[in-house]
């Protein structure tokens, strides 16, 4: 795309005025640090007359506008990432939920290091995760993603996890699983995650995402590879494996990144025709 | 090392004469692809009067040999790997196992492509592998290592050939399974071959292995990422993770290969002191 964009605003302007053509509705959710960036979204939004949700047409897709916010289950990790403390994230989101619900915006909160911390450690208490979370939810966000950004979690961790959230009052649907692989276990905790009832997932398109100046830190678990497993377990994601895996090799192509996929890289080699061994 | 090796025999000779030092015991496994293979071997063996099994002392640790071989689940992969049928493949083991057995050398049979085949698809039928295996253990193979070698298996159908082995009446501690993690279900399928009761996983250090000639194709699951697995369940595998993911790093990098053991590359990054985000 020859279009240079600088923020998030002008992202949220240029899909306003020229929302990209597909055969299904599409949801953009736009990252808010605070009740400021929410309000620039809204300004936005006003100043083109545009609402969060449009429906759609045969020549122009339904879209919708979403926004999330982060808060993280440590002290140590909400003070690097958001420079304030747990309470004072949960604080600085009533207003932006207030004001987005008052827009029909869809809200999603992240808990951030749920199950491992660069700073505090892998054992991050599952019951600070599900105080968090049940905060979220009952000052109205739409759904919560609990979210293993250091790839620490392993399958007991995770169940445990799952299991407190239930204990706690919340239910499989007002959560979402994030999960990266960078110790490899994404995949396995997504069965840990589809076997105590949870049905959504965050993924990343060929593994894309991480912190560039972090060494050894990496995306989230790539799109293709969930996909894979979903389909081997005869679900449905609407999702086709060999196109996604093709937007998968383009996109780490174009940004110069190594393409994160095995099952996309794997499919890719299938359909070039040459055996993989 | 600046020993340079040509082939199987002059390994066998080169470590039998300095056998490298280590607190532990170790085996030795040469693939003999034939009777001829092993009987080179053995000549080698007779000469340099060694036995398949010596005794450890505090200079010299104690070493095994041991052999293998392969045969596959389809034929289209049999006449491919081994220029045979899957009936002369096990013609061919007889005599390997009877001359093995006379020399107290421990042997290994591969049934390749066990959960899917790079000619006949991934619907290989876990009845043929049973048979397969059945007849390796009958004609006195130590153990059979069921091999995913396109990394086509998922847990639905890794679960379906466990359960069809069981059927056959083979045991669990005849088996062990072969993971590739070319479509990232390695783990996955590990996970459920240990809720199977399976405790013999193949893996290699790196990830290395796979086919130089053909696209697409990858190693063994990396020893580091099965190894972080088997730990997050609470198993002991006697490996330490941090000094294997060294290794994993430092062959990767003789050999000019990228080091694909996610949990290796994290658990340096984090020995490292870089946060992993």
């Amino acid at each position: 795309m020859s279009v240079q964009m600088a923020n998030t605003g002008e992202i949220l302007e240029h899909l306003i005025r020229s929302p990209p053509q597909s055969q299904h509705a599409i949801a953009y959710n736009y990252l808010v640090p605070n009740i400021k960036g929410l309000e620039n979204l809204v300004k936005i939004m006003d100043a083109e007359g545009a609402t969060a949700e449009t429906q759609g047409t045969p020549s122009k897709p339904a879209t919708r506008t979403e926004i999330s916010f982060f808060t993280a289950a440590t002290e140590a990790f909400c003070k690097a990432n958001t420079n304030c403390t747990i309470a004072e994230s949960l604080e600085r989101a009533r207003p932006i939920v207030e004001l987005a619900k008052s827009r029909n915006i869809r809200v999603r909160g992240y808990v951030s290091v749920a199950l491992g911390c660069p700073y505090e450690g892998p054992d991050v208490p599952p019951s600070k995760v599900a105080e968090i979370t049940a905060s979220l939810l009952e000052m109205g966000v739409d759904e919560v993603s609990v979210a293993d950004t250091t790839g620490m979690g392993t399958a007991p961790r995770t169940l445990e996890l799952l299991r407190t959230l239930k204990a706690a009052g919340i239910a499989n649907t007002d959560i979402a699983l994030h999960f990266h692989d960078t110790y490899g276990q994404a995949l396995v905790n997504t069965i840990v995650g589809l076997e105590h009832g949870i049905r959504i997932f965050d993924s990343s398109v060929g593994g894309l995402g991480g912190c560039p100046y972090s060494k050894g830190a990496t995306g989230n678990v790539a799109t293709e590879d969930l996909v894979h497993t979903l389909h081997s377990l005869g679900m449905h994601t609407g999702i086709n494996l060999e196109e996604m895996s093709k937007i998968g090799a383009w996109i780490s192509n174009e940004l110069g990144r190594a393409n994160e996929s095995r099952a996309g890289k794997a499919t890719l080699a299938r359909l070039e025709g040459s055996c993989a061994l």
